[in-house]
């Protein structure tokens, strides 16, 4: 992603991220003297609306940073808006950045689609962001992909030769395999053990007081909406922001989930449906006590 | 060291570095806006002195960036001009950054030091890069280290995580026996090899018409001198630049060297001692014929 950027954008540039989003795309941005203007998607099923990404648009906007399926609220954009978002960018000569790291693990029905399937002139304003980290759960191997127009990619190889110079052959050479589909039956295997995973929370957390969630569309993540502990109390301790909350639940429950502050917004937590469904069930079960303690 | 560089120094800064030098160095701070000094030592046997770094020095200079010993020249800078130049930075507010990534591979009488033997003080102005490509030949696997004061440690472990995250797991886990001293043999028989490898290659290239080359002190590079051969004519071929003798030898002998212009120098060549010694007496010798025919 960082290449990405720094192949397309210029210190004073402009960039559209809807929030809530990774926290390390502002990061970059920042680091990179550009400006990410954040899109607020939170009443708007975590999908931006073209009219949004129009009302933030300004003389200085360079580009559209999008992420599907999305960390950490697990919308997948739909192929119709998409296409919209990619028209509107084209007509405005906006870079489209697409970051689609979890695009292997949708659940059905939502299904994840390249805007170019839809716009076929996008394919010259758009760079695509991949990774084996998680279709093959191998998040600290740290090797990704790009593709996208020629000199932007040649961009971000010469870019790339500079800082890590490529990554690290040894396991570029160890994933030519699932490269090449060796280990679809794999993935398959995760989006359905991922299914049974999500199935097992939205039961345990049903009846799990002041915690709601939207079922996600793709990646491996609940998005848990806890605005309604904000201003709380457990115990002596008061529960003012969602951080405080993370904090309660790694104290007392033993469970460690991302503050949505990381993601731009305060009163949601993200946790992760990456534990198998044993620890999963206990990870909810003590969850469900001390909120359950909550007053 | 791109970390490094981030994390130390700000768009404008100024940085001495010795020429000839690694290009990505030049590279990485012209990505961060700074702006790389260089400092001709190809009068001084690739070892700068005091007086010629602070003759470079401006009110904008905030660091000196060492490598030692040295790529390409093989240069290995003695303890007291470390010291010296440790102490002289020291007086005048400027960071020390020390790519020691060849630390192991020195030939004796050379041999190589860190400057805080000699100058306790220096410790909080000095940041030093190590890797393990080359002491372990893993060249393809970009794992390395940093160490130096707490504070920039932090900086670069902060912008790590926007960019790579970390170094990929698995090949941290990997190296942890060769960092606790496992692989020390693997080094002493690399080194013993690469000083054979020179002394073959001081025997083949004694004889060789207009090359010339210093006896590196460590690396694994020989940094051969060609500004005799520049001018002269190869059939129809002129040969203007180091460039052009390095197209030559790898079309005419088949042999791949990097032309001085990637350092900063281009009436030299970067020959590397890494192949087995039947692959550089069969690169030499064809050097040769084909130098043999430089009129």
């Amino acid at each position: 992603v960082f290449l990405t950027l720094m192949s397309l954008f210029d210190p004073g540039d402009e960039v559209l991220v809807p929030s809530p989003r990774w926290g390390t795309f502002t990061s970059q941005l920042t680091m990179l003297g550009a400006r990410a203007v954040t899109v607020d998607t939170s009443r708007t099923e975590f999908l931006p609306t073209v009219e949004q990404l129009a009302a933030a648009r300004t003389s200085r906007t360079r580009g559209v940073l999008l992420n599907t399926p999305h960390n950490p609220t697990g919308a997948v954009y739909p192929a119709e808006l998409l296409a919209d978002i990619a028209d509107w960018a084209g007509r405005h000569g906006l870079w489209l950045v697409l970051d689609e790291c979890y695009g292997d693990l949708v659940f059905a029905p939502a299904r994840h689609v390249h805007p170019v399937q839809r716009v076929r002139d996008c394919v010259e304003r758009v760079v695509t962001i991949g990774s084996f980290s998680k279709s093959f759960a191998v998040t600290g191997w740290r090797v990704g992909y790009l593709y996208g127009p020629r000199p932007v990619i040649d961009a971000a190889a010469r870019f790339q030769t500079h800082l890590t110079s490529h990554a690290p052959s040894v396991l570029q050479y160890a994933l030519v395999p699932a490269a090449r589909g060796a280990a679809d039956d794999f993935v398959c295997t995760t989006v359905a053990l991922l299914e049974q995973r999500l199935a097992l929370a939205d039961k345990e957390l049903a009846d799990v007081r002041w915690l709601s969630h939207r079922r996600p569309g793709g990646a491996f993540y609940l998005f848990l909406d806890c605005s309604q502990v904000i201003g709380r109390r457990y115990g002596e301790r008061v529960l003012d922001t969602g951080a405080d909350l993370a904090a309660l639940l790694l104290d007392e429950a033993g469970v460690a989930v991302v503050a949505g502050s990381a993601f731009g917004v305060d009163d949601h937590l993200r946790l992760s449906l990456t534990a198998d469904e044993e620890r999963l069930r206990t990870a909810l079960a003590r969850m469900k006590e001390v909120l359950g303690r909550v007053e």
